[in-house]
């Protein structure tokens, strides 16, 4: 008799539930020195889970500059078939404040259909599905039509320091027709979705300089251009009345939505007052002509980040100040290019500030955006299997920011589709994480019908 | 035989010189706690020197809380008679770096024609030059047509925190027709010139609050108002293209300048280049269809003295900021009045600033504008006193700032006319301060036939 998929996970996930308590026990915070040791035991224990999953070849991966260790596996079906990576995290996010939480962040505690713990949707559990998953399609069809490749990163809640140069150091064992990122979530537990795309960045500091000391604002004032002044008309400039960045070039290679994924991207059952009070604020803003779910993801941005200049202590002070500074970062989307829209900045400020001022500029890193569309193959075949395992049609979303997912795509030249079941409510990064356990069946489930979908994918 | 004022002074400088020389040598700098019995010391020599020069009624004033003590004299000639306030101070600036210093600060040295010491302009030399004035009015012409009222302040260094407060005390006792302040100069050693006005001032701070909390600018950034970026909007809206400032009403009080004071201060012998070089400046910016000496004098102004909000640190940090900052502060000519900017300030702001974001306002102290036109008969009066003692054509300027004569106009409401003798290169508050002993007595002569052109005003 053929079991199915569903039957095989609702049968076993009590493995998992089993992996993921043992591994949430390792408090794997990247960012705390003294949890150095236990995060390298995450990684170690999570290279032993992936050899009992059957992973021919499973290694713990230095990373440069003395950072934590990544978790690498591999399974090999075919050379004539698809090859998968698979991306999650075994690091974990900081505690604090530890008394707000009410079961202890490591000692994972499920409570209804939730499991409690630092780490439980953000990441661990979203990699365990993955292992349930390949278990269940091989039970089931008896072989998987993709080679997998799973790779667990150890620094991912630092900022992913170290690995865009892991990266291009093991591109050619990485090497890979499509990317499956589990490490974001579904719209909410009604709405499955998934993430097609991920805003990327350019990110500048400004440096304007007036008179070489502080003037008198009375012996000088209304007669010299005045730094801060000049710098805030630059960054008023930055949008016209409309809100659209004014600077020559910003919008020429940003592809425009399609008609398709607004009208999917409308469907979205978006709760504006319910966003803004996750926003702490009071108003939307924004381009006009977008909606707010545009805007945040879909729509380049140029923001402040910082400003300062002259006086800022108590009471008051006649200065016209000799210097004024801002941060500014641009949110990128595709196809735009960092290098291309630093160029653009940095002709527009020349062009603008005015006369009198000598400037510099300083950016900092610099993040391509990402973008599969929705009528990728492989955004289809993961979209098939979300719908198979949820029972529901599945919607899209954009992600505003971007970290890691960037580095894949660009270094690996694969799309990249976005597998996650977390939701809005989970907690991730604060007290009181939790992962819906029936949710990370649907992802086991989803995860199992994949490997047959993209088992299709045209190479 | 009738002697002239000139001859009078030309003979008697020694006087003026050795008084000089002994008040020099009190180091009267009000800002040190250290030297705060000097101040009182150079205090009472003011006041035994006031008593020897003839002043009837001599007395050392205190002030509000602890502060420095001014002295008073007062010679009354007739109630018939016009009463005049001569204004000067006996403080000094510090003297850092003592290094720069080619004779010690306190030792007063003369080379060639000048007089090195702290204070030798600023301001006792000009306080003293009325001793000998009224000395040689009162030798020429047996007597002088006014009732003289001197008044030496002791804080005017450290911004006359208690003056104000001093004058409303005292109002009754220095009621006046005009007042003459002497703590001023002339546009260069070959152009004698008066000032006939200063700017007064309205310093606000403004507070724009966003989201509660800095947010990330990933997730949301192009979907809310950013505090940093609306304020920078605020800031550039306060002036339009030609640098006019845009708050209704602003301009409604504004005296024009006439024909005839545009003529006389175009004809002062600007040297632009030199300015900017002093300004630490490369160009100069301000208001279209003024020069720069009427937009630093004679024009109100908008300027930014500090601004702040965001992440100000090394790097990166993708926030959109809780919050952002300004101190905004308005240089006001006659008749603006500061209580009505404010009010204009607020309106606007409050109508201006984007939606979504609270906001608040803080205004520090504001300080009338003052000017006696030159057709007054006052400025009229005195431009024949130094007419005559120069030998040649008084012009007039305007001062962008304003410290107690602002008060003084304002509580004694009297006019206020400007007789200074000091140079541009006296260095006032630097080393090496001098005065031009040449003009100290130009000084003295000037105010002996300023108290003969003063006994005709009209009353």
């Amino acid at each position: 008799m053929t079991e199915t998929v569903r039957d095989y996970v609702a049968a076993h996930t009590h493995r998992l539930h089993a992996d993921l308590d043992a591994w949430l026990r390792i408090p794997s915070i990247s960012a705390d020195p003294e949890h150095r040791a236990d995060v390298r035991r995450s990684a170690e224990w999570a290279a032993e889970a992936l050899r009992r999953s059957g992973f021919e070849t499973v290694e713990v991966w230095e990373t440069g500059n003395d950072g934590h260790p990544a978790v690498y596996a591999e399974r090999h079906v075919g050379d004539d078939k698809p090859t998968v990576v698979v991306y999650g995290h075994h690091d974990v996010q900081p505690v604090d404040p530890l008394e707000l939480w009410e079961s202890p962040p490591f000692e994972p505690t499920i409570r209804g259909d939730d499991l409690y713990a630092r780490g439980a949707v953000d990441d661990k559990g979203q990699v365990l599905f993955h292992l349930l998953g390949l278990e269940a399609a091989l039970a089931v069809y008896g072989e998987i039509g993709v080679n997998l490749k799973v790779l667990v990163e150890g620094e991912e809640e630092i900022g992913s320091p170290n690995f865009a140069a892991l990266l291009r150091r093991e591109r050619e064992r990485l090497r890979c027709d499509v990317v499956v990122v589990s490490d974001t979530g579904i719209f909410d537990k009604d709405t499955p979705s998934m993430c097609i795309g991920m805003r990327g960045m350019v990110y500048a500091q400004l440096d304007v300089y007036g008179p070489r000391v502080d003037l008198h604002s009375g012996s000088f004032g209304g007669g010299v251009p005045n730094p801060a002044t000049e710098l805030a008309r630059l960054v008023a400039a930055l949008h016209d009345d409309q809100r659209h960045v004014t600077i020559p070039g910003f919008y020429d290679r940003v592809v425009p939505l399609s008609e398709r994924e607004r009208e999917l991207m409308a469907a979205l059952p978006f709760d504006e007052a319910a966003w803004l009070d996750d926003a702490a604020s009071t108003a939307t803003l924004g381009e006009a002509g977008y909606s707010t779910l545009e805007r945040v993801g879909a729509r380049p941005t140029a923001e402040v980040n910082g400003i300062w200049g002259g006086y800022t202590g108590a009471g008051q002070k006649t200065i016209i100040p000799a210097d004024a500074h801002a941060k500014i970062s641009f949110r990128l989307v595709a196809d735009q290019r960092p290098e291309e829209v630093e160029a653009a900045v940095r002709a527009w400020v020349a062009a603008t500030l005015a006369d009198g001022l000598r400037h510099e500029m300083t950016f900092f890193g610099g993040v391509r955006p990402c973008l599969t569309p929705l009528d990728h193959p492989a955004v289809q075949a993961a979209t098939r299997a979300m719908e198979q395992a949820f029972g529901t049609r599945v919607l899209y979303t954009r992600e505003g920011g971007s970290g890691p997912e960037a580095d894949l795509a660009e270094v690996l030249e694969a799309p990249v589709v976005f597998l996650g079941v977390g939701l809005p409510d989970d907690r991730i990064h604060s007290p009181n994480e939790k992962v819906h356990l029936p949710y990370l069946a649907k992802g086991a489930e989803a995860a199992a019908y994949l490997w047959r979908e993209l088992a299709e994918l045209p190479r």
